[in-house]
């Protein structure tokens, strides 16, 4: 049995993979947990307690292989496979998700691109044609969908989801600011930019705080 | 002493807020911990450790005075005063953000839009007309500037982070796929695309390996 492995874990390792793509191209083949670790600012043995969840791949003495521990980590993240994502909402935010190219180099496909505004119809983001979203029940037969990315206003998302859901997607990245509630074999995935700006707001007036004390 | 409170309830916060704010809409006046549990779908004992952080807010077997509750975690996340952001980058990501009348509603002020590229010059988002970078030093100097967003790419984005740093921001909200290196004076909070996207397919990924063992 695979042990559970926290979501803190999990939260670290694109991190990992990040700086391990750039000591590639960086033309470095071998590392030490403790360079490693000064590069991210992460204690060794963190380094070796996090990758030691997926069974270690580091050498006592000899340090990680990069390449080997990129690909490694890379399959811990489903980037070996393909991943089909079509964007549902395709205003200031929608586009600029079809616009990440660095998304295809990890597998991720976008491969739909869905509006309800028919003066959008037709128009293409990076050649990716926007459809109208009454489109999107045929589309999503006709095509493998892993992931849908919702870039549409809160108060359509909750329903949007379920339609898509009824549909077949498992995989939801979320970017409306609502918690949406999915049954059991669904993922979601947040990025609630609002959340994000009002902890930057409260460490910065907390540092301010702590300036004014010294 | 302030104890320090763990970046964990800090997260938290803000998804309190929010659920505050839908309640009062909803014209709920007072919640016990035990309903908004069930509502937010966190325990209650939770709640009442994660608001104990910060002194309680509630009376034993009265629950929580909504409208209150939410105006002091307000206040807790700073939202009780301004903050002016200036967005580097205004290609589609940083137009989205520069779109989401929601962060006036919190006192978030968006008051510049920079971009390198002259094609853009002068035209205006929501009323925020697009400047050069060029403009960045002036800009900074004549208007308080509390947090800079940068929706650039990540060549780019260290030495914009140093620049605006130098003219006195504060705050760093980076949507760029890298880790900066700031002067301890300096908060920033990483919005990274990417990271979101990949632990997503790690959860989808497991996932379905759990679901051909069953």
């Amino acid at each position: 049995m695979e042990k559970e492995i926290s979501q803190a874990v999990i939260k670290r390792m694109p991190r990992y993979y990040r700086y391990l793509g750039e000591l590639i191209s960086d033309g470095v083949e071998r590392i030490s947990s403790n360079e490693l670790s000064i590069r991210m600012k992460v204690t060794a043995s963190q380094i070796r307690q996090d990758l030691n969840n997926f069974g270690g791949f580091g050498q006592q003495g000899y340090g990680y292989n990069v390449k080997f521990l990129h690909e490694e980590i890379g399959k811990i993240l489903g980037l070996d496979k393909q991943h089909h994502i079509i964007i549902i909402g395709a205003g200031n935010l929608g586009q600029a998700l079809a616009n990440y190219v660095k998304f295809e180099e990890r597998g991720f496909i976008i491969i739909g691109l869905f509006d309800i505004n028919p003066a959008m119809k037709d128009i293409a983001v990076r050649g990716i044609q926007i459809r109208m979203v009454e489109e999107l029940e045929r589309f999503i037969k006709e095509h493998d969908v892993d992931i849908a990315a919702l870039t549409l206003p809160k108060a359509k998302a909750t329903e949007m989801a379920e339609r898509v859901i009824d549909l077949g997607v498992h995989a939801i990245w979320n970017f409306a600011h609502v918690d949406l509630e999915v049954p059991d074999n669904v993922v979601v995935q947040n990025v609630h930019l609002s959340d994000s700006l009002m902890q930057l707001s409260y460490t910065l007036e907390k540092q301010k705080k702590e300036k004014v004390k010294k």
